[in-house]
């Protein structure tokens, strides 16, 4: 046994499904509460995402009793929630290593375990995969089932819609489940959202209801001879209004619901009901996202991912604050980001849910109606900052570099090719640590320097930060600030920012023979670096080249004129990115240096601490030394 | 005038909306009239999106008519039905020269025309940008409005649904008018277009009406005291299902219609009841698409984009078929997925909407139980595809390559990180003409390139097309193939297909001093300039190599180690493509070559043929032998 940690009497029989099969009604309910404290307990000393996994302790058991995964398709959305899953699938020790490097991945993987019916991390892919699953085995005539759990939140996605719309159109077994918390990460938006409360609170329905009891007279004596009928149609409109002819009938998705989500009775009845109908249908559930742990209950948004904590009363670990003198980049956005706004009413602030994660809650506590949180809605989110572009306002859209990807064709259709002034800021930038293959941010300076129009910029610390966002500004064309996860570098950031000019880099330091051209954070690598060869006897000069584009063309030229060696350093994939628009412009211009790339290979990278994967990318101070040393030698 | 186009009486008298103001209700019709014969005239003979401008000719006239476009804005979603909107907004003689070459864009385009209000060609992106741009002028304190015109066919986009979800919550001025014909450019597919069916026809309505019928008793005598209830509830019901309380008014946006779109008067009446209804708001229409002209009427996949026909008739050109041995590439495509579909029962196909487009329709008719046509839904059909590929089958996903920029993420994220066997084609790769800036497959190898575990292919011609997919089906892995749009270079291309080594290119001939290292149809460019530079005493080799990924690193050292000077060829931007990969190789493994990149430079390209297009990107044979002169006289 790996780890320390104590299993409840009934946990501690439980190692795959077939174990829960064995289990009575008591028993299932004491695993929920031992699966809980498991996850508590591990969690409170493990950093991960807690309150949601503990939003479907009961689900998940209950899904595994019903069920028989893998032979039924079990797909989690986003798949932070889907550690309750990994316990009960024979990942129950391996679960003290989870998000570690070489451990268990956050999210649900395909290479991990066969429980694991498709791969997860961005949202609302699920009824996607999900659907295909349930088409390919009836193509295959296999009788099973097809289990997509999605939250509210990933429901808003679009490409959650575009699947619904196909789920409707077909025949496929396929169940999903709405876990329904009411909150995302952050607390939901949208009219969606606003639909399922009003469903689950049965307004429509009441409201009919009360319409044709005042049609019918209201509440008054002489209406006796209708009560019957009205009782009849009284079921009729129940079944039409509150549980069907709804938003998800519309779309020929038979919708059963909602019911609690925390009674595991209840969920074992229901889910062999629905076992037994056919065709496409959605179970709506209602969870507390943190159950179980009061704190967690009360601050859902907190303790998505709090840190260390105390696992009985779920006071987050002080040690969470040291070193708080030195802000997280996110912060120095967000601060920056209300600072601006507050001497320039057009600024605006765009987010696809990710408001407290890039720390945009800032903006919009001081200015709401200037602030859109759109929910998971990339798309969307880059297309309305178009829009708002067109008529003159200044918007700040921010979304992890990894969720980017999903506005891709936002970014190019809508934004670059109209040249429109929208200031896109990618956080989590570049190698993101615990969350793994899913949320690295890696692909951003590849994916975005073959846009035209686009000046993309990466800042190496804070202050460079606050002076770029003050560039894009005052720059009448779209513009891309990418930054890491994390704290910053800086602890006196405060200075007042200022307009750098566009295309110009810097160069830090002199050198002799080789120097390093490095983009955004691995500008302090390159630096550090530098400092530490010299007890090598090794002079390496350092180049901050902040642009990815326009490229400092007058400082490459000066590089590859005075250093015959030359390294490229920068936080992304090496194939197609900062190093090779180096290399273009070396070869564009007949220089034949020795240049050599630092950055992300090709092959995605699996989580771990970032240290740990900057040394598995050869990215971390000692092997960018060692690289170094083997050029001058050659 | 630049054109010898009759135009109607009253078309020859409206130039700007002003203009359609002052119009009498006779005079409107006349003009919807003239418009028409306008449209269909100049279409005949300069080729272009025929059927959806026919379709919205009443629906254009009234808009302009109710409102004041730009002080009001209007997004035209997709764009391809705007041509009535550009004839009426000061564009009518120019109207002639549309998709041609430095002539107007085949889409609304906010630098053609302050009556743009948005750029647009890729569909479901209206409603986002028109919300943006009703809340921005809510902020501003402005009182106008905000009308996004958007088919039946992208609203299944997912985008519009997360566009929906968010304007469902606020109070913005938007009026979306639902264009219903019930075909995008197939005939429309998914559960929504389904329900658009079903409350047109008031099924719904009717359906609980008779329940209720029923309930009472049905058709007898004994029910005529309840008869009078009856009738009062029948109307509650009516507002509450088939205008009310539907799949729109689940997102909190009010639902109007669904109304007749050729009729102007009703047209006008109804944009001016809806201009003094405060809030986000639906108008749904019903219009037909091709009005106006029979075949087209009858026709509407052949039609919207008919090519050269008699405007009279709507008889197609008979020289439309000329060359027809020589086959686009496309139907290689749908031939060949035929024949090894039969052969092997694993392989199903996808279509985002692309169903004739890719020729798909052809895999439909022998296979339609395998073939899915998900309508406008990228992002689902790429994940789709992947859950395909997780339960064995061997998914073709054909999407046009600037549409792949839709579901970028969903190849990374479902497909290339899983590593799972999805075959994914990309068609219209490269420059495609008249479609223009919005429509040309120019980013698809920098943005693929970078993605790990991809096998990334270009056919330089059909018989390579064929060998290509082939070895993708016995690839077990993610694997894309992009090819161009149009014709492709062989008669007698219906040979035995051969699976192909991995990363292995072809050296074609041999040279002396200089080689074309090229990329799919870019071979066949290289090879006619190596062929017609001999008579300049030029004897260039070619290489063909066929994978962009792995990039064939033996072929090239070959090239490297025997050519100083190297040219590369590719139909795609040269900032991070083939080229780029070329030049990481050489500089990666300390050649020092002479190496220039020949492809699209970092501007978007508008539309124009493709011979003009290459010229304007120094593609054409002509611009590639100056090329070539260049560097071996230097």
């Amino acid at each position: 046994m790996h780890s320390n940690y104590k299993q409840g009497e009934v946990l501690s029989r439980v190692n795959s499904p077939k174990d829960v099969k064995k289990l009575s009604s008591k028993e299932l309910t004491q695993l929920c509460s031992d699966i809980r404290e498991y996850i508590i307990e591990v969690l409170s000393e493990n950093p991960g995402h807690l309150a949601s996994s503990l939003g479907v302790v009961e689900l998940t058991v209950a899904i595994h009793y019903v069920f028989d995964i893998p032979e039924d398709s079990l797909v989690w959305d986003v798949g932070h929630q889907a550690y309750v899953h990994k316990v009960l699938t024979e990942r129950k020790e391996d679960f003290v290593n989870i998000r570690k490097f070489n451990g268990l991945s956050g999210f649900p993987k395909m290479s991990e375990s066969i429980y694991d019916s498709f791969g997860t991390g961005h949202a609302s892919t699920s009824i996607s995969a999900c659907l295909a699953m349930a088409i390919a085995d009836k193509l295959n005539n296999r009788e099973n089932h097809h289990i997509a759990v999605i939250g509210d939140g990933s429901m808003t996605g679009g490409m959650a819609f575009e699947a619904l719309n196909h789920a409707g159109t077909t025949d496929a077994d396929l169940l999903i489940i709405l876990n329904d918390n009411g909150i995302s990460i952050d607390r939901k938006v949208g009219a969606l959202s606003q639909y399922l409360t009003r469903i689950t609170t049965s307004a429509t329905y009441n409201r009919v209801k009360n319409r044709i009891w005042n049609m019918m007279g209201g509440n008054t004596a002489s209406i006796n001879k209708q009560q019957n009928f009205f009782k009849k149609i009284s079921f009729v409109l129940k079944s039409l209004f509150s549980g069907k002819s709804n938003f998800f009938e519309a779309l020929n998705i038979r919708y059963f619901g909602p019911i609690e989500g925390h009674e595991i009775d209840t969920l074992i009845k229901t889910l062999n009901d629905l076992k037994k109908i056919k065709g496409p249908k959605i179970l709506h559930i209602i969870t507390k996202k943190g159950k179980g742990l009061a704190k967690a209950e009360d601050n859902p948004t907190t303790y998505h991912a709090p840190g260390v904590f105390d696992p009985l009363t779920g006071e987050l670990a002080k040690n969470n604050s040291t070193n708080a003198t030195i802000p997280k980049f996110q912060d120095v956005f967000g601060e920056t980001l209300v600072e601006f706004a507050k001497k320039n009413e057009k600024i605006i602030g765009i987010t696809p849910a990710m408001l407290t994660g890039c720390s945009m809650n800032k903006m919009q506590s001081v200015f709401p109606q200037r602030t859109f949180d759109v929910g998971i809605a990339e798309e969307h989110a880059l297309t309305l900052s178009a829009g708002f572009a067109c008529k003159g306002l200044i918007p700040f859209c921010n979304v992890y570099s990894s969720f980017m990807q999903r506005a891709y064709d936002q970014i190019i259709h809508d934004i670059a090719l109209q040249n429109l002034h929208v200031i896109i800021c990618l956080d989590r930038a570049g190698l993101v640590g615990e969350d793994g293959a899913t949320h690295h941010g890696a692909f951003d300076l590849a994916a975005l320097r073959c846009v035209p129009n686009l000046t993309i910029v990466a800042p190496s610390n804070e202050i460079d930060l606050r002076n770029m966002m003050l560039t894009a500004i005052h720059h009448n064309g779209p513009f891309v600030i990418r930054y890491p996860r994390g704290k910053g570098y800086t602890l006196d950031w405060h200075k007042e920012p200022r307009i750098i000019t566009i295309g110009k880099g810097e160069k830090i330091k002199d050198g002799y023979n080789i120097a390093a051209l490095a983009l955004g954070n691995m500008t302090n690598t390159a630096k550090q670096v530098a400092e530490e060869l010299k007890s090598d006897g090794i002079d390496m000069a350092v180049f901050d080249f902040k642009f990815l584009k326009p490229l400092d063309k007058n400082l490459a030229k000066e590089a590859l004129t005075s250093y015959p060696c030359i390294i490229t350093m920068e936080d992304g994939v090496i194939n197609g990115g900062f190093g090779s628009a180096i290399m273009e412009f070396a070869l564009d211009n007949h220089f034949n240096n020795r240049i050599e790339r630092i950055g992300i290979p090709d092959m995605f990278i699996e989580q771990g601490s970032i240290p740990e994967l900057q040394k598995l990318c050869g990215m971390d101070k000692e092997s960018v030394k060692q690289t170094v040393k083997r050029m001058i030698k050659s």
